[in-house]
């Protein structure tokens, strides 16, 4: 690598250097463009692009260094309206990092990426480096941060807890067993018990981890791990201070996005999503009338959610909705009941633009409704005796909620296919890259 | 639940109070004290603890609750020196929001648990409830948003990567087998492939999240899942960029922890490290010479750390110190050859405390060069096929490192078992709870 002197600059700041200054730049060759009289490199790095100009006298018998190549590049920075911010390098000194790069499964420079979605899928390493696939997951990371910066200031407390576990206690279904030491162990569905326990120490805590679903189906919508956002907390009074919270997290993680990847959004052409001040609701037998299923229907199918989303849409102008109530018989065991008809619980389901997004509500905190819940449901209590302890013990009214960044990214960005968002997707047939 | 005005006061908040004002706690009942002449109720929530006085007269016949029942106290705001914060509050009305609770496996209103680890692990969803025990967790959190405030500051994207894997290809031991679908898979034992192949998107990226190794060795600083603070970026000269960074994020996390957790620090009186503005380093061949090994010897004992964690204490007022240049036949097949000696490597390892925390440096970033480090090996190129695709399509000069969490803040509070520093430990004989 030649001498460190002038440091490095990055392609956004090319725009703000003083013309005829000697400046370094540092990336990927994103586009070569080779012609008669003048030819261009465009390069690009974590910042964006910046164009070097090349005279045929300043290419030397290897030529020009193929795309994705990564370069140093040492040049005078020079003032010219066509060039990205307004600033190009001319005169410049290229020398390469890597080894002259391999054609790419994809033409990344191109504004759109036109391949299909197994070849993007299979190239994932180098089919993200396009720029709208990039910021796809710049929109996610910002969410991240957006999620974790609201419950951080309403005094939650981040929790890691194992993934390896000892029984599929939860539903019993879809789980990957795993071969511990010889011993029988499972890769946890989600960390519903752990974050209930903790609100016994921390009152408020949330998690972000991967959550592993044995999901034998091959939808548009369904991975087999997944990146859940977990919030639990007590001291509620029912679901709606659980919904309310939601909503808090939401219009973070909406500013977040909009504080720290607001180039993602302007590259994608996508708007945010409009979070009402309150959530509009409307309780799960109300939503069977209105989409016109059976009244006994258990739960709601893809198209209803679709259905309720549009009316929301109409009726409140909002993209979230959330649907209370879902019946008892449908929801896992520690699901609170609604108090004045326990056919009904104190649990919602949020649709976000018609696609169930987030399902939460409040739990049972008693260890004797613990108890009577799962006898009800011929469940032994034995297989439960370590979480069931917390219980024992003193917990507060408590709920929270749990929300998959894949399936928000996802149709946030209105993406067709939730494996377009998620940088190594898994699923019943896809193990790789 | 009583009407809800007033609204709820926090513990800590407690001693702004105006005195002779109506003020509702919720929380667990922390300490039950009843003498002769008035009865005490210490309220423990998520800021802190609270006094209650409760007079004979104001207590039913079914008595004061007992410790860790979650209750609603509302009464009235009353200066006392000797309460905490200066005020307590009187003239109480009890209301019970949980059961009575059974008796705790350990008294947790007691300063100091005295109960051993196997007690505190049986029982961990009530022993973190202990203020002590919840401290150590507090400084964890601490320091992973030091973690992450620090790399987003310095243009790092967080990623979030699989955590099932087609091949154990990283090591080929100790991974844990999975049955995905009826087909082999195994847990990620790091996230090492997928960030270097990320560095080609973001240029830097970070993670958290749990890694997954099949230890079976039984000490008190290994476990079967933990926590892994990852750190990956291009654009390096060579591992010490990459051990500059490290100190930046060893710092952030530092400050986190002054920040976020200072109660905590105050109530375990344990002092921060000293991190110098550059971490003191010494290469292999020179510490095996000053701790008396062999100098044919491949790795550092720990008895070999514990002596030079003592010696940059007294050498240079350091509580980490960094070997570099271990020998390439010991370091993973990614690594970078030390340029004017093939023998060692651009890696090192941080020791903090006497402990190794810390493994990182220089990776491979040619294609030819992992060809020809992998055949030398004797290992097909065929099984990194989806990997070494990165490489072939450009890659920077890059390194990384990657922190265990739980090893930190053992080490930070010298905590003789790492299990004592970790919500729900996984080890070769405990799967629970």
């Amino acid at each position: 690598m030649r001498s460190p002197v002038p440091p490095r600059t990055l392609a956004a700041e090319l725009a703000h250097a003083e013309p005829g200054s000697a400046i370094r730049l540092q990336g990927h060759v994103h586009r070569r463009r080779e012609l008669a009289k003048v030819s261009f490199l465009v390069i690009r790095d974590r910042s964006g692009l910046a164009q070097v100009v090349v005279r045929p006298d300043e290419i030397d018998e290897t030529g020009l260094p193929p795309e994705e190549t990564v370069v140093d590049v040492v040049g005078i920075a020079t003032a010219n309206p066509h060039a990205p911010g307004g600033v190009e390098l001319t005169s410049p000194v290229v020398t390469l990092l890597s080894e002259p790069a391999a054609t790419p499964p994809v033409e990344l420079w191109r504004p759109a990426i036109t391949a299909g979605l197994p070849t993007l899928l299979d190239n994932a390493a180098v089919t993200w480096r396009h720029p709208a696939q990039r910021a796809k997951w710049e929109i996610a990371a910002a969410s991240l941060q957006g999620f974790r910066a609201t419950l951080d200031a309403a005094g939650f407390t981040e929790i890691q807890t194992p993934k390896l576990v000892a029984s599929a206690t939860e539903s019993g279904a879809n789980v990957f067993p795993v071969d511990y030491f010889g011993r029988p162990a499972f890769l946890a569905q989600s960390p519903q018990f752990y974050k209930q326990q903790l609100v016994g120490v921390f009152e408020r805590v949330y998690e972000v981890g991967p959550v592993f679903r044995a999901e034998p189906h091959d939808t548009v919508r369904h991975l087999s791990e997944y990146v859940s956002l977990d919030v639990e907390f007590g001291f509620i009074r029912d679901h709606h201070d659980v919904l309310a919270m939601l909503r808090t997290v939401l219009a973070g993680m909406t500013d977040a996005i909009r504080a720290h990847a607001a180039d993602a959004l302007d590259l994608l052409q996508v708007g945010l999503p409009s979070i009402p001040e309150e959530i509009p609701t409307i309780h799960f037998a109300e939503a069977l009338r209105r989409v016109g299923a059976p009244e006994d229907e258990p739960d709601l199918a893809p198209e209803h959610e679709r259905l309720l989303g549009e009316w929301a849409l109409q009726e409140f102008g909002s993209d979230v909705l959330a649907v209370e109530g879902y019946p008892m018989r449908k929801r896992p065991f520690y699901t609170h009941p609604q108090p004045d008809d326990t056919r009904w619980s104190n649990s919602f389901d949020l649709i976000f633009r018609g696609l169930e997004l987030v399902t939460g509500g409040q739990r049972l905190h008693r260890y004797g409704d613990y108890i009577a819940a799962l006898t009800a449901r011929g469940e032994s209590t034995a297989a439960y005796e370590e979480y069931l302890q917390a219980f024992a013990h003193g917990m507060p009214p408590h709920g929270g909620f749990a929300i998959g960044l894949e399936r928000w990214v996802g149709r946030l960005l209105e993406a067709p296919n939730i494996r377009e968002v998620t940088l190594f997707p898994r699923d019943v047939h896809r193990l790789t890259p």
